[in-house]
């Protein structure tokens, strides 16, 4: 069963237009050090949503989908271990990050935040398919692996809907909460329950902390918050007022706020709020904002007066990806990030798909070529 | 030559409206742990402006006045030694921190968070002056320091003028680089060329870093900063856009922005435009918003994208005064902190000297009864 | 039910002799802040050993047990709270920290060394009982609580034999390992199973390691240790060479060594050997050595090349304990602190209850009065 | 005037025997990202006197010299800008790190700690240099820079005698530094007088040290040691007893020690003498051990009990060295590194050279081939 000359993807070819199907070929040979996976699954991340409402600048078309999972179809030459050290061979099942930093630029070497490498693009964000290789994105039947790619071979143990199902949202929160530091026995406030507040909520749980409350909504969110361990729910649906629910977490962290409050939530509004919630002295990270959703009225008198840390983080290095993966694999009785995978559609449906996504009310849908 | 029955004071009645000189009865008997002092000096902060406007919430009368040296006049019983172990006498010159901390609270004890302490309650700013012991501001002949405070005998080759001259910028300063962290080789932008703006240049050009920046304006205080060391300086009245100010830290800032960037200004707005002079990864002190000035339209997105650290510090602890005390002792031909002092006026000319302050042009003034 | 003029204590009065049960007169008044306490369960610790062989330098005769809960008898004028701010009545169940700082010295507060404090005097150690309030430790039918004292409100469904059971070997972990930082999937090695290896490893457990490995003897403590959730035990008496140690430390961790390693044996000698079980770039917590068992080779080239942090930490602040007891009663279900409670003797039987510890192979003999 | 076809070297082909000059033929072509440097100074280290004694695992025959600046001769495909993105031209002069990470393994990527990385090998003493292209180390006329190698571009404006007196020793001071962090006012005491001492002070005067004390002799050394800013000198060869220099340290520290020690000594037993010489909760740096001088007696209980953190640093990494030459060129007047430049010899007279650095007396000994 050798692989096919075409194969085909769903193009995102313009901005807040249905996404199209199109087949392009696949390469003939490898680059040193690339790889070609059949893809076994593509989450489909809220990010996606805002990239095909033209909301972030990216040159089109473009496959979307950076939150992939496939079995290696080819090796390029050269390409004989995985980022951990484990070989790699055709037939593996693999994850891989979005994008990759140089290592040598200012800030990889100089300022170590490889995350700000310049040299980044994402697959199913910044590359064009209209080119060879095509391939560069999630929601297609192929994905092509460029030289320098960090895979990660999968344990054979973890269901790849796990995987997916964490999404670039897991790895971004370890990260996150990395920078912001949780202590032991520390309260926490998670605002937002769509997936990185329920990834932020795991890590949390498991970082020391001895209460984690989960403030947002609709319901099913907050049920799956409860799933996840959350000690305590703040549904913004009945908590309508900022004051009340300011009220609510202060009361349940003994008048004081949280030791950290980790925003998950994307809206500017979030912030102001979320920094009431803290305690003078804590932590706020801000996760959420990955997309550039514009400005909100902040008092900056707040954050010296409360003398707060206020802590930014973007996106992850590959060792949080390793770490997300051996995570997964251990806490599977735990935390059941396989049931965030909610809706299942093939590549002809991937309009529905992100429909489903841009409701916001469910889980996770993701692609099944 | 004993101590009088009575002494002067200058008092805020009502705000907005011009200081009264009083004459209030000095105590017969001092509690234990107390002291009387004679004013030496007492240095008229910026925040004084802001109490006279009403801007801050204080219950009147009032003796302003929190940045004060003088000698003391008697000792209640118990008062042997200073906050660093040193013998204390009659006439020893002495400067004392402006409010205390109960040192068993939540903040104090468990969170290690000492200024936020609910318990503190600031000479020249919260107490009423109505009633005995009355003399517990600086705008005054005497100053009755109330048991539990943390007083520090100065060096006999410290002159006074340097102490008043740093006055209260200088100890928070210290307080907010500890918490901000200069690394050794930094690029470091100060934001403010006012009291605490030139305590943050002297605090960051010994902290190790290698350029410090300072923007800010009128021109008297940025000659002032280049007396105190500034690399660059960056006249606000000149550059007079944002934009084009963020240009010009960029461009001495090798195109990325500062390592470290000191907010000492307390207008909101500067908070946008420093956060944009900061490098990705890099380190924001919100320091200049001790008064509430109001909210200001920020982006989150800034802080998550380029992966910053933002902190506030609030006001300081007794071992930042003595950290500033052998500071400015052993740094005098360094540091000119007494030619901060640019007006001196007696207990009756307060009016003046507040005027002086409000104009935002001098260095400093001071009241020396 | 009023208090007795006289009780009962089992005292040292000679090194290496048997205790005596004295009797001697109970306070009639209390000073303002102290309390009078009946003692419900007082904990042996290793260290009482050590202080009856002469191994630390105390004055005689002193009233062993620095680890005891008791129910407050007596209230001096002004202990209206505890610690934690809590009222506090007649009847209360309380616990309290063996020591107490003076909140002002040099270490306590300019370098926040509060352990450090000279002027701290442990109830069970550094008092002699021939002198009025003579019941100034733990074997001891009452025990007076100095004014200072950092007394804790125990909750009603925490059994007392849950903190005497955790006892200072709690609270030393939490200190050390707060000290030491554990990272999020850290991988963690304990060195000892004594109550000290007990406790950190309940503390790594919680404080985000993947994987605690516990190495140490006999059977019976390492069985305790699988109760506590130990996810490898390596038992010295059958892996008796350091090298074989080290090695099998190594398989466990791929290869590297643990991300940090909790010394909690007091062997000098574990030292050396616990180092090599730490990667490079690792944490080296020295825990155990409390008392002073003399020099041992160690290597500095190993510190150098290895690129180790070295931890000492000394003793326990009250937040620890406040953090200890909060835990204690959260995790009940999960460690079984009140099982290392394995013998108990009432004051006539002090010396059977010390016999018992010397022989290191119980858990823990505690002293019901 | 172009490349020669053989050039000479000096070269350690048995231990504790002389060095022999060969020639050898020079590359005739670069591979890609290699370059070809005619040597314009070579350091003498002292790890190389311990690799000439055969105190070091290597494999001979070696071109001893680690520590080098030359001129580019050659430039390979690919090699077109320096570490920090200048542009790099025939004729320039340069400086490069002695080994390279490989930023790919669990040291590099995963744990952050690329000094440890298994893949190094250094310059002047991994390299056998009996196959092509034999210029693997600095005391020859031309030094061949492997594809890969971290090449900075000197400024004009700085002399090759400064980059060379300063040598590894600066980059392993600042690397020691950074991990074990200096405070803005703390007290300072290195041991050590030598290269690394001189360099550690030098780092710890700019970082925000109040006072930095150097320990160590012979009295020329402290010379320099004032020379470069040293706060006070304390002489071994006039202090003879371990505990009257403990006593001298103190008495320059009120009483407690030094808030940081850095150890730069490479004598085991100054390890044990410098703790003592540390402040309760202060940090102790063990820098001086690259090579292994074997055991000594320590005693962990101080570790405990002082409630140190003991830092081990290893090497240093490329962003050290921008740091450090970027310091050279600002320092110039305050810290003449050029006089660490002592003795000069051409490539014949190695023997000398070495023979003068195993005196210890010297600050610095060259090879100017």
């Amino acid at each position: 069963m050798s692989t096919p000359r075409t194969a085909r993807a769903s193009v995102l070819e313009r901005f807040n237009a249905p996404l199209t199907v199109r087949e392009y070929p696949l390469p003939r040979e490898l680059e040193a050090g690339a790889a070609l996976v059949k893809t076994e699954m593509a989450g489909i991340c809220g990010t996606d949503v805002h990239l095909w409402k033209g909301e972030l600048p990216i040159t089109l078309p473009v496959i979307l989908g950076h939150e992939t999972v496939g079995r290696i179809e080819q090796l390029g030459p050269g390409l004989e271990i995985d980022w951990s050290g484990q070989p790699l061979r055709i037939g593996d099942r693999v994850a891989w990050t979005s994008a990759t930093s140089c290592g040598k630029c200012y800030f990889c070497a100089e300022k170590r935040q490889p995350t700000r490498c310049p040299h980044r693009r994402a697959y199913g964000i910044g590359y064009r398919c209209d080119q060879p290789p095509h391939f560069l994105g999630g929601y297609a039947e192929y994905h092509y692996l460029r030289p320098g790619v960090n895979v990660f071979r999968l344990p054979d143990d973890l269901d790849t809907a796990f995987v997916v199902g964490a999404g670039c949202a897991l790895v971004t929160a370890i990260h996150g909460i990395e920078r912001t530091g949780i202590e032991w026995q520390d309260t926490v406030l998670v605002q937002g329950a769509g997936p990185v507040g329920i990834s932020a909520l795991a890590i949390a749980k498991t970082s020391g902390a001895s209460k984690v409350i989960v403030i947002g909504g609709p319901a099913s969110r907050l049920e799956m918050a409860r799933r996840f361990g959350a000690d305590h729910v703040i549904d913004i649906d009945k908590v309508r007022e900022p004051a009340a629910r300011i009220d609510a977490v202060r009361g349940l962290t003994g008048g004081y706020g949280a030791d950290a409050v980790l925003e998950c939530v994307g809206q500017p509004a979030a912030v102001a709020e979320g920094m009431e919630m803290c305690r003078d002295g804590g932590r706020y990270l801000v996760l959420g904002h990955y997309c550039d959703a514009g400005p909100t009225a902040l008092n900056p008198h707040v954050i010296t007066r409360k003398q707060l840390r206020v802590i930014g983080s973007w996106s992850s290095e590959p060792r949080h990806m390793k770490a997300a993966i051996e995570f997964l694999q251990a806490t599977r009785d735990l935390f059941p990030f396989d049931q965030m995978v909610s809706h299942r559609f093939n590549v002809d449906r991937c309009n529905e798909a992100l429909a489903t996504t841009a409701a916001w009310n469910c889980a996770k849908s993701v692609i099944v070529p």
